[in-house]
C-alpha cells in the first residue's frame, strides 16, 4: 500500500515522495514476505520450522506457518514483554520460554532443531528469507513505476538485501538508514567488512543486530547498496509524530526510521527527485508515536 | 485506500470484506470530499467561506480552503481542546474562538458570513458537501469493484446521503449504523420523519447531530439507504482494538462505528457476501485505541 507526498509530510523539499506501508501487512511488519518464501521454499515432510524471536520475526514465521499447515517452535528470551508471548501462541505456535537473553533463545532453538530435524529459520541471513524481503521492491516498483531513490531502515540487512537486490539493474539507489545505536552496515562500510557493533538506543528491540548479515554484505559489495545514513533517536521519535500528524500512521520506532532520514535532513533530495521510503513496522504501544 | 479481509479482522463470516480507508484522508477523515467540492462549486470573489465546526469538518474546509486560495474563518466554541484550535490556525484558518457551547459559535459564524457576504458551509446538509462526500462510493467501486453491501457511519447524514445516492442505481445495499447515544436515522425512521435525539456516548463529538439532515432524508425517502442498525459504545471500543490489533490501524469512535456492525454481529452476512466498510476518520489520540 501508499502514500504520498512531501507536502503531505510537511517537508520542504522539491521531490516526490511514496510510503510503502509494509506496517500494515499481517502481524505489523514486513516480515511475512521472508517467512512466506522461505516455507514454500522447502519441502516440509512434517519436520516443522524452528526460529528464535520475541519480535517481528517470530510473528511473522508464526503466522506463515499457520497458514501453511507447518510446525512452528519459537524460542523466546523470559524477557520478552508477556503480551508478545502471547500473540505467537494466538498465531498458533508452540513458544518455548527460554530463561536469559536472546542468545540463551537462539541457542535453545538450535538444540532443538538438531534433535527434531525442524529447518532453523534465521531473520536475515538466509537466501530465501532475503528474496522473500525483496518482494517488497518488486512489489513497490510495480505500484508506483521508476524510482530514483529508495530508502530503506537496516537492522540484520534482510530487507535491504532482498531490495537492493530487486532495485540493481534498473538504475534505482538504494539507501540504507540506521540509527546511531544501531549501525551494522555504516560500521561494515567504514570498516570494508562486517564487523560487530555495540547496540543500543530507541530501535534496538527491531534494528539491533549485532552485525550486518553476509547475504547483506555480499549485496551492498556487488555495489547495489548506494549509500548508508545515520539518524538519531530524536529524529526516529520526530519521524513517527510526524507520521501520524499528518498521515494518521502509526509506525515503530526501526519502522520510521527511513523516513527520518527525510524528516531530518540527513538525506536531502535533489530537485525533482522520486524517493521512496519503506515504513516497515507498527509493532509499538501506538500510545507512544505521541510525543 | 483498501485493505481487506474478514480473516484478517478475525472475523468468523463466511463474507468478503474490504474497508475504505477515509482515516488516511488528509486532516484524517472524509471530510475535504465535501468541503473541496463546495469551495470549487463556487465562485469564490474574495468573500470567503465560513464554518462553525471544532472537529473535522472545520479542519476539511480550512484545509480545503488554504489549497484552493480562498479565506478561511472557522468558528469554534471555548470548549475546544487547545490542540484542535492550533491544528486549524496551522491549516491557515482565522479561527474564531467564541464563549459557550457549539450553538454560540454557529451563531456567531452566522453573524459573520452575515456581515461579510462570506457564504456559509453546512457540515452535512448543504448539497455540493454531500455530493462531494458521495465520490467515497464512487472511488469505493473503482476500487473493488461491485459490493454487495455498504456499510456507513451516520451523524448528520452527509457521508451517507452522498454514498447512498452513488450506489442507488448499481443494486448495492447502503447501510447506515449509529450509535445508541447518536440515533439520528435510526429515530427518523422510525418516527417516520427527522426528529430531534437526545445526543451522548463515545461518538458524540463525531457522530452527534441532533437531528439527520433534510438532504440525507430525501435521500432516505427514496429508499436508497436500505435499513440502519445500531451498535453499543462498547461495540465500538472493540472495533477500534480490533483494528489496531489485526491491521495497525487507529480510528476514532466514530471512525470504527460501520466495522463495529460486523465485530459485534450486530449486521450478519450472508455466505459469500461482499462487504464494504467505511473507516471515516481517526482524529483522535492514539492511546485511546487500545483497551
Amino acid at each position: 500500500m501508499l502514500a504520498t507526498s512531501a507536502d503531505e509530510l510537511g517537508l520542504d523539499v522539491d521531490a516526490e515522495l511514496v510510503l510503502k506501508l509494509e506496517q500494515l501487512q499481517v502481524t505489523g511488519s514486513f516480515k511475512p514476505r521472508g517467512a512466506f518464501n522461505l516455507l514454500l521454499s522447502r519441502d516440509d515432510d512434517g519436520r516443522g520450522v524452528v526460529a528464535a524471536s520475541g519480535g517481528n520475526f517470530g510473528l511473522a514465521v508464526a503466522h506463515a506457518a499457520t497458514t501453511l499447515g507447518v510446525q512452528a517452535a519459537i524460542f523466546v528470551p523470559a524477557t520478552s514483554p508477556a503480551e508478545k508471548i502471547d500473540r505467537l501462541r494466538n498465531l498458533g505456535a508452540d513458544v518455548h520460554v527460554i530463561d536469559g537473553f536472546y542468545d540463551a533463545a537462539l541457542a535453545a532453538s538450535r538444540e532443538h532443531a538438531t534433535a527434531t530435524d525442524a529447518f532453523q529459520a534465521h531473520a536475515y541471513d538466509q537466501f530465501e528469507v532475503v528474496a522473500g524481503q525483496g518482494t517488497c521492491g518488486a512489489e513497490f516498483e510495480d505500484q508506483t513505476g521508476q524510482l530514483d531513490t529508495v530508502l530503506v531502515a537496516v537492522g540484520g540487512g534482510g530487507l535491504i538485501g532482498g531490495v537492493a537486490s530487486w532495485f540493481e539493474p534498473t538504475g534505482t539507489r538504494v539507501i540504507g538508514i540506521e540509527t546511531e545505536g544501531c549501525p551494522t552496515l555504516h560500521a561494515a562500510h567504514r570498516a570494508g567488512e562486517p564487523v560487530q557493533v555495540e547496540v543500543g538506543g530507541l530501535c534496538a528491540s527491531s534494528l539491533g543486530a549485532r552485525q550486518i548479515g553476509d547475504i547483506c554484505w555480499a549485496v551492498s559489495e556487488q555495489g547495489a547498496i548506494a549509500d548508508s545514513f545515520l539518524v538519531s533517536d530524536d529524529d526516529v521519535r520526530i519521524a513517527q509524530q510526524r507520521l501520524w500528524d499528518r498521515c494518521r500512521l502509526v509506525a515503530e520506532p526501526g519502522g520510521a526510521a527511513a523516513l527520518a532520514a527525510l524528516t531530518s535532513g540527513t538525506y536531502v533530495p535533489a530537485p525533482g527527485e522520486r524517493v521512496g521510503v519503506i515504513v516497515c513496522g507498527a509493532n509499538t504501544d501506538p500510545a507512544a508515536v505521541v510525543v
